[in-house]
């Protein structure tokens, strides 16, 4: 098979998938399923504790099927990440956790100076850590430097839809990195999902592309082919890119 | 399912690939079969005709199982690519065939002047013509009103593995249809079959981003993958692009 | 100086502007000042010929100082553009002219098969025509054949402001031809004429992003300096596109 | 006039230049002259001082029409830029400098977190810290609130040639900062520069793309007009982009 491994744990599918923006949790149930992914990524935030009588995520999405990977979104300093994550592993015992500290609201980027202090500290704490962060390939370097176990650079930004900006960074994050690279955010589309996996990414993690689809389940199934067909590309190794049909004619300054 | 007709014959694979270029029969019918092809295009003129106990293509490829559709490569006229029709159907009663008219060896772009006289002259005769072309709106027209079975456009020069290069062409000759459109040459990778599919064409046509790729067996999979995925995410309906997050802030002029 | 030539007339700029879509005249020939153009494009059925008290664009553009291109933009076989040009020359005496065949209305792409049986009418006749067409390589080439003056490829649409889709085609184009390769239509902005001239073309002929712009006649300027930087750096001769800092690290698949 | 200013100087030519990678000081003082550049950026560790009678840079471009901007070039740690800025204000007076603080020698990409502590330090003991960094919109708001006067993201790696390849990063970055923001490395042609003035940068900061041109002086003569032209366009209102020529169709989902 093609598994990957993050902190020990082996993986085959290479789609991770939100639980926002959803209908209500059955269709979220059902495009997790036809997405085949096996990772869930969940916001600690917006896990409801209060009501005990309302629906819950977990009685759709069943925890011992499914890996559950709790996310930090909606936190905006390293101190607040941090507190969400302790909480979530005292309540649900998760280890391995997905870390956002953003730097605002409006783009919802990441502040990568409270991002690589978080993952210090997590990482120190017995977290396997992995973290969204800018395409910046000095700064993955960094994180990976701080204990990260995946390094999950923003596509575009979130929420966007508008496929990945810049293949540039993203290869040199792949080239440069000990531990697995994915592709968090940005992804509009199917093709954008097969473009992450060709440029050697391990995975992709996406949540709006699938959610706000006119179909959801559709669409989540459109991403689980997507992804498996960029993978291949990539291990199939591609031809080159040409000018002409000849093949003597390799390509001049233009492209 | 998801089946798409042209001249009356229906397909459940979107996917058409050829017959070039590869090591050998037995490699071209081991990509034939990952790729889940059921129309494989083969070019009269490189037809073995001479030597009897040379191995030929229909002992790997069964013409029973799949449905061998002519070219044309390798024709300048269209008087010459209308012989060669008459013949391929003569000796294999072949009748739905894919038309080439090529204008010059370097960068085999087709000859639409020839093109559209040669579709003419075949359509009257009898033949169901699917046609290479330029990715011209007007021309597509032209091709349709002289009774073209299929229209298929280029995405970039044959043989170069450019990608698709004007997706608003492709997409506007989508619009005006009434036959299917495939796109045919240009494709180098999973991730530009699957955005031909998202344009809305019913199908792609390759031969050469298998054929070449270091693994052809391993990309004739990924390329199954990746025309179903783009058609699944063409039909569940895309997320709108944002700027921003935030879904109030739609895209300015920037994007 | 660095001139151009077509039809035996020689020109400094490379930037020819239309006449169409202004506030008024005054604004028109404020921005055609600013553009340096020395060259101007008429509609010919837009020009008014009934009313002799109405202002007149002559009245604010000299066609002393201008020469004037009268174009066919409207006509949609070979004869009505044919009678078009006709009229006009026996009206002005104009010889070199701008033949638009559209196929249709929508999106005003032209209908290659009647642009060039109005070329080859055309020509014998003993007009200059500069042609507007798809950027078809082969179609170009055909255009050329017809006894065209100038070959003036779209980049994009009529009135999109969508830029140059298809770099690939309007290079082919620029090395096949004998004669002047102009892109017509689809600027949006400056970049986009720079671009224009960077792939070698000869000059750009625009009109809606200089009217439409908020400041038309800022925007004209604009676009005078970027056709003579991209002219500038076509001849500069650009530095070779590399993957990392380290010249010894050419460019790999990626790009 | 269309100047800017940067800690209470006041430019107009919104072009910087480099000095390395000429042949000799003449090329590079004629390339300066042909750039219309106000400031030429001077690494300060390549500066000859050992040998006294070896052409000085200085004899050929002269200090007292051209601000000279020392920069950290080949520095890859905080102490190490902020030694060399202060031996550079000690031996010449230097204020207003630029700052890089590289992550590593394969892509000259900066160290983020080095950087902004250099900035810091820097802002503290008085310069005016002009401040190379990722196209990180986040990371650009710390620089600014570490003292930074002016912001200059990479459009791509330094001597790549690629062009801006993230048009929504540099755009966040414009629209957030109080600073002015000049797009510095990934250049390649003028209309790469053309587009970092259209998306509101206040300059632009080139080296390679003169230098390694084939003719350095026409291309920075290019360079200086395309910079221009950008210029213009960004505050000329650059028309909206539509699909169609009809200007009641509006750009679909596709662009």
């Amino acid at each position: 098979g093609d598994s990957w491994t993050v902190a020990g744990r082996i993986f085959n599918s290479r789609l991770i998938v939100g639980t926002g923006k959803y209908r209500d949790f059955a269709q979220n149930a059902a495009a997790v399923e036809a997405s085949g992914a096996e990772i869930v990524t969940v916001a600690v935030r917006r896990v409801n504790v209060s009501d005990r009588n309302a629906p819950m995520l977990t009685d759709f999405i069943d925890p011992k099927k499914y890996t559950y990977l709790p996310n930090t979104a909606g936190c905006f300093t390293a101190d607040d990440a941090i507190r969400t994550l302790r909480l979530a592993r005292e309540a649900g015992g998760w280890n391995l956790v997905k870390l956002e500290v953003l730097g605002e609201a409006k783009t919802l980027y990441p502040d990568m100076i409270e991002t690589v202090r978080a993952t210090e500290v997590l990482a120190k704490d017995g977290f396997d850590v992995m973290v969204y962060c800018v395409d910046d390939p000095i700064g993955a370097k960094r994180l990976e430097d701080a204990g990260a176990v995946a390094i999950m650079p923003l596509g575009a930004p979130i929420g966007s839809g508008l496929g990945i900006q810049n293949q540039v960074t993203i290869r040199l994050i792949v080239e440069g990195a000990k531990v697995p690279v994915l592709v968090d955010a940005g992804v509009g589309t199917a093709s954008d999902a097969a473009v992450a996996m060709e440029l050697g990414c391990d995975g992709v993690l996406m949540n709006t592309a699938i959610a706000e689809a006119k179909d959801p389940v559709m669409m989540a199934r459109a991403m689980k082919l997507a992804v498996e067909s960029g993978r291949l590309a990539y291990r199939a190794g591609r031809m080159g890119k040409r000018r002409y049909a000849d093949p003597s004619s390799p390509l001049g300054g233009l492209i």
